[in-house]
């Protein structure tokens, strides 16, 4: 696993010798996680991975209480802790001990509180962003990433479909998703990849609701969004289902939704803007009259994050590229009544062609 | 509630015009939901609290997707909803029509990113850090949030006293999480307040580690760290256990950590400085000889964050006060031998006096 980590640093150090930057300090800890191996979450507490570019030197600065679990994994031998009562850039400077002319770091990962810190210390410093580079490297996904995830899809693939055969009526958003997590762990799983999302009934027309204590009637919408952390990588979809019975008008709802699930994916393949996937969507719930009903973007992308570039929406004039995976998430959410949200994973493969990393039946199933 | 959140927006107000500030932009979502009621976590969308102090007007920015679910809770009126292919300072921009002189930000929480976007926009503007006095507004617990902290509490000390009773030898580590997750729900939480940590013999070295496919063995030191999240409020407890049988050694290290979080308790009081509970528990450890293995400071705040201020580390010279809450969890960790940690919370009351919140049995337990 080593060399994965040390080829990533390489790259990142070529475009730095490239733009004129003496040094990187990457402190977002999933990018921690993508160069060194560490994958940790550090809370508000200082993690950093330093690369002196000029020097040749590689600082990967962890919270004291981590640099057992950082010298097990990471293949990043000069590991320095930082206490709690250390001021953290101190430490930094300290350890390099040398004067930096222009730094790299991400700019949405580090605050505006540490940049003044940072600032203070070295006055004549210049911050410049590598968010940029760091994301396009992150966003093109390699075949041991697309194996990483699809680890994480197999096991909450696996529990949508011995979760829903636990669904009853009388049973409340919350003991589902109780159950949704323990099949989660019991498959394998680290954890959630983010707020398992359990809503029925009219509660469907939330698309980022939460579950509560509402009970499953007959006639219900379910919508269920979920996914899971295997190894650091993670997984996302959506179904929704019918409970007992499903109308005319649900059906219809799903069938619009399905299509326009369906004409999202068909559109991808490398080479068009990415809003053209938005739109392939969007245009078929538009067409059935639904537009008011669906107000947010089609689709984001995913790895060590759950929500990472791409992003895919109707502004987005980015080329798609081979390796990306995101979402392909259209939905219909008619306040008072309910909704339906279909999500897909789909990657872009090293020919430039689509391929639908979900499985899970995407049919109407009524339960 | 409308009441509780309009009352910490004045005192907000009442600092912003003391200190000549125009407005305020609050995008910490913890902080959202601290003076709105909106709880979200937004991911990398943007959501605002903007108060325009001269024109007395109050926004809340959401994601377009959020727009329902916040008008339900907030008392807020004027939610502004951000589709995902706008760029929301524009339409902060747009929104508030007016030239803002000076903004308040929280430092912490404003990214690097969206602070030069700010300034694209309004080159004019003076950013300054309001974090303190939010921080200082934050920490000061009022009877309310005790009342809803004791809710997460009572909720984790139940999934405890159930969870330990599903050990056994040959059990893993993340089967028992699983067991404990699933409890959480039922017992009614709304989820994790972050990673729950179980680790078992030699990996309860690592007072930072992940449950994994360890299975548990007689001998074993299991170290429990969970706590859940309840409307929006946090608990987080640690208790160790041996399964099976305890060695002598085992039984003196555990009592040393024990001794140590009581002294750590009992040297809770208001008016001197935080840093005296970290060297009240410290110097039990450090006087049995035990001080290389406690490398970590000994508590931190919590409320509607798990780990929020105040820091209880050696350096923190602030005064204690009515209406903090904080853990006392001090630890000894070996490395490939094990560790101990007892986490409590304890609340400096009204009267300047502390109490426990926590009322798990501290006394080793051996499963």
């Amino acid at each position: 696993m080593g060399k994965i980590y040390e080829n990533r640093r390489i790259l990142l150090k070529t475009y730095l010798t490239e733009n004129t930057f003496d040094a990187v300090m990457i402190t977002n800890p999933a990018n921690v996680f993508y160069y060194t191996g560490f994958n940790s979450d550090p809370h508000e507490r200082f993690m950093a991975l330093v690369i002196d570019v000029v020097g040749d030197k590689t600082y990967l600065f962890v919270p004291a209480l981590d640099k057992e679990a950082a010298t097990l994994v990471s293949d990043v031998t000069n590991i320095i802790p930082i206490s709690d009562e250390q001021d953290p850039f101190q430490v930094v400077h300290e350890s390099i001990g040398v004067k930096l002319k222009t730094i790299g770091v991400e700019a949405k990962a580090l605050s505006f509180y540490r940049y003044n810190n940072l600032m203070d210390l070295f006055p004549q410093l210049h911050v410049a962003d590598v968010q940029p580079f760091v994301n396009a490297q992150r966003k093109k996904k390699s075949k041991k990433e697309i194996e990483y995830l699809m680890k994480a899809i197999d096991i909450i693939e696996k529990v949508m479909a011995e979760g829903i055969r636990k669904v009853k009526i009388g049973m409340t958003e919350s003991e589902l998703t109780a159950e949704l997590e323990y099949l989660m762990r019991k498959f394998g799983a680290d954890g959630p990849s983010f707020s398992t999302i359990v809503l029925s009934g009219e509660k469907a027309a939330l698309p980022h609701g939460s579950p509560g204590e509402r009970v499953f009637r007959k006639g219900d919408y379910l919508l269920i969004d979920m996914g899971v952390v295997k190894d650091g990588y993670c997984s996302d979809i959506t179904r929704t289902f019918i409970i007992g019975e499903a109308t005319e008008n649900q059906k219809k709802i799903y069938d619009i939704v399905l299509q326009s699930n369906q004409a999202g994916i068909n559109a991808v393949c490398s080479g068009v803007p990415l809003k053209t996937f938005d739109f392939a969507a969007r245009n078929v719930i538009i067409d059935s009259g639904y537009g008011d009903y669906f107000n947010n973007r089609v689709g984001h992308g995913l790895g060590i994050d759950v929500h990472e570039e791409p992003s895919i929406h109707q502004n987005n004039e980015e080329l798609a590229n081979e390796g990306l995976v995101f979402t392909i998430e259209p939905g219909i959410y008619i306040p008072e009544h309910g909704g339906v949200r279909i999500e897909d994973i789909v990657y872009i493969n090293e020919d430039g062609k689509s391929e639908v990393l979900t499985s899970f039946p995407r049919q109407l199933q009524v339960l």
